[in-house]
């Protein structure tokens, strides 16, 4: 097995050619371990968190909402982009809250996920969500969203049909599949 | 429940506003549902294609390979980007043999896979291979890549350890997962 400084890319030149409001691109020149040039393109990204809220009794809260880049409407867990300063964490009692209403009793760290590793250096922090108490009016002026409160088995049938399509969202409903399946992981997060 | 086109966002003004080797970046004037006004910007993607090639006796190839977006050198599931013209199935055979050098004797489609709705329209397919068959010698200039033989079980160890963070490998893993425990998945998919 090589080691990783085998596969190193090094950065010759660093550029930054679109800063937008959301999006930000680079394009560089790296020499690869063959010793010729290539261009890397990418997104630099804050990261987000996304969410499994269970709500007991075999229940979870997921959300529509439209998504313009493929102009669907689509359901997937609640999840949101990290402000600058921001914990994984806090982010997540956010983001919930302003989509669903719900505030987190407590959060407990699944894994990371990179979404886009081609592309974007998007890293997203995966929790679960216990003790959920309804708290604010959910809102956000640019997101219409609604929620739908929906049995595991509901949503894992969903999965195996082919209904969900969202990355973070397939990743985060076979995590709660083997949540239930497995009883020392039901233990830890199914109280 | 809201009907789909309660949540559409209409395009009042599109602009590419950057177009690279391999990002192309647009940002669009839209309406909300409200009637207010937002921006959106994302990158038009052509599409790709990941597989779980199936070497039989419980086992897997996968890959490591550098991804310059994050600086990392990650375990993942052979995929690649679909060229024009081509159907997903021609480009994973052709992937896959660049990759590792295998040629599926056959492809069946498991599910599809939008990896990433906030900012980009990439669609991803996915893909089970059977009867590989050794047959040319992997290469592609731009890319450093290593072939690891793993067992389903080493795999699923890495996927529950956090150590698998590619977002299409560890949906890719969790369906090989789902398919080695349900009997009516096995014989569909597992001869």
């Amino acid at each position: 097995m090589k080691s990783d400084t085998d596969f190193m890319e090094m950065t010759i030149e660093s550029e930054e050619i679109y800063s937008g409001r959301l999006l930000h691109v680079f394009k560089d020149t790296v020499r690869l371990p063959s010793g010729n040039h290539s261009i890397r393109e990418y997104i630099k990204h804050p990261g987000a968190s996304v969410v499994i809220p269970y709500l007991g009794n075999n229940k979870i809260i997921m959300i529509r909402q439209y998504r313009y880049p493929i102009q669907m409407v689509m359901l997937e867990l609640p999840a949101g982009k990290i402000d600058p300063g921001e914990s994984p964490e806090k982010t997540m009692a956010r983001e919930l809250a302003e989509e669903t209403g719900y505030h987190p009793g407590s959060l407990q760290f699944i894994c990371k996920i990179h979404p886009c590793v081609g592309y974007s250096d998007e890293l997203l922090y995966l929790f679960w969500a216990n003790d959920l108490r309804l708290s604010v009016t959910p809102g956000d002026d640019d997101e219409t969203i609604e929620t739908v409160e929906m049995s595991i088995d509901a949503a894992m049938e969903l999965v195996f049909s082919g209904q969900v399509t969202d990355a973070k969202t397939l990743i985060g409903l076979f995590w709660l599949n083997e949540i239930c399946r497995n009883p020392d992981l039901k233990q830890k997060f199914i109280q």
